[in-house]
């Protein structure tokens, strides 16, 4: 039985790299950057010699190595390959044989980032002690991660847990970053929030402290919080678009816990004031005790999980 | 290795029953009646009298028997303990235990009736070659089931798959059975065309034959058939709506495919073509190429789905 586990997240401009023991204590972290010349040829070559390197530093043997889990921003099948992950440059990539490869064998396994990450956040993080929960992350974009019965929901084509891009307006004239109209992105990320509260602000009179001040999702909460008539009223679009949508994504797959992170969550749990009125009114009666918290490993999420991948 | 299993869907009024051999040909099906009575007390005991008294006309013995699959109107959580299945008078039952013990020990598996079926459309109906479906059943209300990997998703509290009850409407004044606005239900089953048919004809004075006739979804999309513009309006409604909430499950659990039952279903395959604009409009482009189907098996897809619980 192997005592240890590394965890890596690949991201756009650096990996995150972790060392774990079987437990779930992290004994390490560091980074490397991602260097996507070159179709992204090195970046697997890359992450093969620094898990070499931190193997011979610590004195570890491969066959006290469970293996390595890989998170990658990008949809990957049920059988580790990734398809298409633009920002790294990487058409179909078989993460699991490639990298297996450079490390003499050695078990990989791979997923999407953000469902990687709902793992992580299962093991160590707000979703402890849960098996079925599903993570949302409000970053510049809204991410998700569905996990059922301890594991990841992939999908048939890796886009399980895509809930940033369900259909939540009919009414939108701006396009979502994915081509669609009226996603819950557009209203619930980072970005989402800012241009509800910039087309606030364009629309009514009404006074502000967000008023020619600087207009993000951190601004307008922290204006809430001071009892900024537009600001909360801004917290209420984008809550009642949360809510709902949560209250769909509960009636499908019914997880025991909503756990919610990216850079919107650190206004605290002053959000879930704002899901859970249109959460509780439009969800299904089964669903009403589903409970919500905050995502607590922030970026080592992706390494937490990933690590944890290699451990069933 | 057995050789046989039997398949138990259990309704209000009838218990449907049928013997499989293990490559899921079904040798023999019938049913009994569904005593209620006493708050349903006789019903395990009915169900494995008709189990034994079967086995012994075929000359079956006990070891040649894989078990017994139930599936129950209500929900059933992972251990198949069914909580409160009103139609039958129960509170919480041990499907498993309690039916199991009246067999002599013989292995029996329990599900939720909506989420047994889709498995037997998985496994011998119009999902069969896939391992990600979901299953939807248009009815006198909207029910589903969402098989992953081959497995039923059961959720936390047994409401997995709930999508009749799914919120796609923000303005209705008419509460959906299960008390809350807006649910799915009302527009896409059986009862809800029907409603959207009766509250066109009342809202415009246009020719259609539906007009003083009988207006049900049979006679709605038979009226489709023959070019009736005011009842494809109506179909139209109902596609939109159910094309955007089979998006949102799409992005969701990402399914290889959606397997359409359901006595709407009888309508055939223009169903589709009212469902997939609102669809193809709507859904994350990772989920774009999701098929459609219709079911095949009809009022048997429970004692298939059931059978199959058994086998894994």
């Amino acid at each position: 039985m192997a005592n240890y586990v590394f965890g890596v997240d690949i991201g756009g401009t650096t990996v995150k790299l972790g060392l774990f023991d079987v437990g779930g204590n992290v004994l390490d972290k560091w980074e490397i950057p991602t260097r996507t010349e070159n179709g992204g040829a090195n970046i697997l070559p890359d992450i093969a010699g620094s898990v070499r390197d931190k193997m011979k530093e610590k004195g570890i043997a491969a066959a006290d190595v469970a293996g390595v889990g890989v998170g990658a921003p990008g949809p990957v099948d049920g059988n580790g390959i990734i398809h298409k992950a633009v920002n790294l440059g990487w058409g179909e990539m078989n993460l699991k044989k490639e990298l297996g490869a450079l490390l003499n064998g050695m078990r990989v396994e791979g997923g999407n980032d953000a469902n990687v990450a709902a793992l992580g956040e299962m093991w160590k993080g707000g979703g402890q002690g849960y098996r079925n929960l599903v993570a949302v992350t409000l970053g510049t974009g809204v991410g998700g991660g569905i996990i059922i019965d301890g594991k990841i929901l992939t999908g048939a084509t890796g886009s399980g847990g895509e809930i940033g891009h369900i259909h939540v307006e009919d009414h939108e004239s701006e396009a979502c970053g994915c081509g669609n109209y009226g996603c819950l992105e557009e209203y619930a990320s980072a970005t989402g929030i800012t241009r509800l509260a910039n087309r606030r602000l364009q629309a009514s009179g009404e006074d502000s402290v967000l008023r020619g001040a600087e207009v993000s999702a951190k601004t307008v909460f922290d204006a809430v919080k001071a009892g900024d008539k537009l600001a909360v009223e801004v917290a209420g679009q984008f809550g009642e678009y949360l809510g709902k949508g949560l209250a769909v994504i509960a009636g499908v797959v019914n997880p025991e816990i909503f756990v919610i992170g990216g850079g919107v969550s650190k206004a605290g749990e002053i959000l879930f004031e704002y899901i859970r009125p249109a959460f509780d009114r439009t969800v299904f009666h089964g669903c009403k005790n589903t409970k919500f918290a905050l995502a607590t490993l922030g970026n080592d999420a992706g390494i937490y999980g990933a690590a944890r991948m290699v451990l069933d």
